[in-house]
């Protein structure tokens, strides 16, 4: 039996446990994982972080740009947050990923841990839907320079100190004024991460089928400053206007300490993130069962 | 001087005053305008209706459809719902429309009549921006059969009836089964009327640039039911699951009565609305204007 | 054994199930209950449509005034509607209340089936915490004269007809005027109401020792028109400014067609209804079930 | 002409202009007002900052604690935040305070500077509205020791620092669990305060007569997380469970870098500021002024 996706990456949960070292569980499940993967023809790599924090040392072991080269598959086992880790990091590279979460469901790792093998041999087989996701490509401009850029799968945040009053942020849009909000800060959601951050703070879904970006204001002092959806084909420009330790978070990659005056850029990288699910995945199912829709509570 | 558009139809407001006729002061905004574009060098005509409001004579009469196919321009002068309406009529025509509004602001008619007479002249001479609107071809399917059909520019509603309890809504978007949702009522809006009910109703608003859908539950049950926005290129269904005195209404055309188990379908249709501009026009100036951002209040 | 309740009547679901009586398992429910009184030392009696409904006969049968005015306690057994609308009937008589519900967890019919055995006696002994909960008294006048009066527990809801525009209706609160509303409707929720319609329409929850009601406007048009928690000891009035198809709404007590410039008028009634609940009941526990807190979801 | 209120106490702006001292136009109003009070038989005395900001000395100059005891009537040139810093620290006083607001109008500054001259004169013989705000009293307690404790008028906010994730916070009342909210951050308000930062988390508004707090989460992670008015009899208290940079906000007096286990509770103060309006004031028109009801806007 021969997968179509012959180097196969394994890369495990970013952070370790508390105790400072991944768990024995997620060592077992990883290493399983890479005997299935051998018995389904795939040559497997580990991802080096991943091979540090589990010991397993029976793999090559590959960084992440090297996965990017000489992969055709990256195998995810974690949540949410690690796919997207791994997921801007490969975006340049084409890599398509897998993701199999041991936890609760995530809203893109979608293939419980006890499924797997049933799940996977399949779509190792050809048989998956892909799923392509826009990147933001996001930078924090100062007196004409870029101090800080970053790759953002969920979102761009702008927002106030946690000890200060609210922020003043101008928001332009293809060069053009859009409004000068107050408030405790600015989302900027991909599709993507329209079921995350900017769902809690009122924006709407974002089905990922939108070539759009929703910009989401935090508590704004004005109540008819709404959310809304804009093209991302246009870059999106906020500038600090007021407020005191301001600061610019990536998909939580953060620069603190904003001056007046930064602006925040963001467009749409010319890269996506390409996720793999088995076929009849289906994205309202995953927003039913995440969102408790139609379990007839109050 | 010669126009770019050489026969232009005059429409004024739809709806007459209470008092059954149409006011002095519209008579004369409409005759003054008809003069003045003669004076640009348009053969003017007069749809029928307004004809027969106002009394006015001079004029060729023609009705909606021998506008579509005679004149190169539409030249409305009431508020954003007569553009609606007349918009939707002659879409299927390509016929282009300019809102001059004579009351307050509109979303779409955006030039004030006090203006006209120094705004009219270089969009005239082409001179314009394109403002294309999306329209909703929308039908109720009872039995397989089509009872109900008509274009909505701002939205499509379902909702229950004033004395009942919740209606329950079964909604799927290219055959995909979306959820079941029991609210006062669901909108599918339009980039368009996302700035109208929508706005309302809790939903975000959508930049005409997105070719997408906002669908928005009123008042629903289960709160994380959620406005979503979906790609207008899929067909949406909703079916009526359970509840009394149910209705759809195509930017307020409205069937009553709706039966357990019909469908309304939503899709785009194959004709754009199509606005002109005065050149330097923005979108996001009128939202400020309408929305009162940026006043200082509280 | 003694009760502290010495005459007891038994009450089941209002509605008969849709094959136009009660299920047999409720008829068993009822009886079985009825046994477990009767060996806890109490007279049973059967409130007449229960009886009715369930062809059981073998107790006295009360309406609910002679329930008000000859039992100690009433016994519900069904769900959340059927309490409110016995409550409010037998408020004048000041009758405490307790609830067995036979489906899902209510937020007033606490106390399930399956656990009535356990949980009764010590209530019986007198062991219990009481819930007072306010009625509203609500009015429509119409020429100065009341032309429909009734209870209610949840909430006094105006709304616009099914197939027309928006509703303006003129809210003052003391005799001072609040504002002109236009909106699809307007609730005014008691702390009860608070977690039913009214939290669906983006209304907060008021704990039921809040004298208090809730304004919650219905998709209202103007943005920063909020929802506004008022004193229950002031009247409410809510005036018909414009509108079709306008009704109002007590407890889904229903008048339809209501007329330009009739008056809504809501105060506290001088009864309240009372609960009983287990020892050790607690509201945010109710809350914290119904509403799905601390679940781990997203 | 004699005033009910024989020793006035003159209050300024708090902040000084960003130039570093009181602007020349704040001088000549404040020495303006001065001059009127004393024509009205009122002994005029100045507030120690006040004093210093505007180097008048021809007055007696007090600081707070001294106004308290010897001033029947504090006089308020500022906006809101001047007003309900000192109405926080003359609270125990019980002196009263009216508000003349330079600036836009106040919610609570309700005199507009230029009709002083002909609101005062009644309102000093006796003629006036009394408007009495609930204070709250608010500790951080840790290891059973209060490290922080502060009065608020407006609100006690919690929250999350700038560049990290949710904090998880445990919300109490009475002793009485609610809930584990994960959020940005959570807000408790008091009537005042519910028209400011509570109104932009999504908030109700509370009329100044509920006795009650409003609990509104900011950005919540569980979307049934809504706002709840609790009774001010009630002790709350809210335990740090997990997050980084938590800090504690009373009316913006803040305690940064809060730990784990650390609890903030809230209880009302047994002091109430005391607000003096105008009669025929209408805590319902300056809602309407403020949040720009019935302008006929969008």
């Amino acid at each position: 039996m021969t997968s179509n996706f012959r180097h196969v990456a394994l890369i495990g949960k970013y952070q370790a446990s508390s105790a400072g070292s991944i768990g024995e569980s997620s060592r077992q499940a990883l290493e399983d994982i890479a005997h299935f993967l051998e018995r389904q023809g795939c040559e497997v790599m580990l991802e080096a972080e991943t091979a540090s924090n589990t010991g397993l040392t029976h793999y090559p072991v590959l960084n992440v740009d090297e996965i990017g080269s000489r992969c055709d598959l990256g195998l995810v086992v974690g949540g949410d947050g690690t796919m997207l880790g791994i997921g801007r990091r490969l975006a340049r590279f084409g890599t398509p990923l897998i993701g199999i979460n041991q936890g609760r469901l995530g809203f893109i790792t979608d293939i419980p841990f006890d499924t797997y093998q049933a799940t996977l041999p399949p779509m190792l087989q050809g048989e998956y839907e892909e799923d392509l996701r826009p990147l933001m490509h996001a930078t924090v401009v100062r007196d004409e320079r870029v101090v800080f850029e970053a790759l953002a799968m969920n979102d761009v945040v702008v927002n106030r100190g946690a000890t200060s009053g609210m922020v003043e942020l101008r928001v332009e849009v293809g060069g053009r004024f859009v409004a000068n909000q107050r408030a405790d800060g600015l989302i900027i959601a991909s599709p993507t991460g329209s079921t995350a951050y900017s769902l809690s703070a009122g924006g709407p879904m974002l089905h990922p089928s939108i070539p759009g970006w929703v910009l989401v204001p935090i508590a704004p002092h004005t109540l008819s400053n709404r959310p809304i959806v804009l093209s991302d084909a246009t870059e999106v420009a906020v500038e600090v206007v007021s407020g005191r330790d301001v600061s610019a978070n990536f998909d939580m990659q953060s620069l603190a300490s904003l001056l007046h005056g930064d602006r925040i850029l963001v467009k749409r990288s010319e890269h996506c993130v390409r996720f793999l699910h088995p076929q009849g995945w289906n994205y309202f199912a995953t927003l039913r069962k995440k969102l408790r829709w139609n379990e007839g509570g109050s």
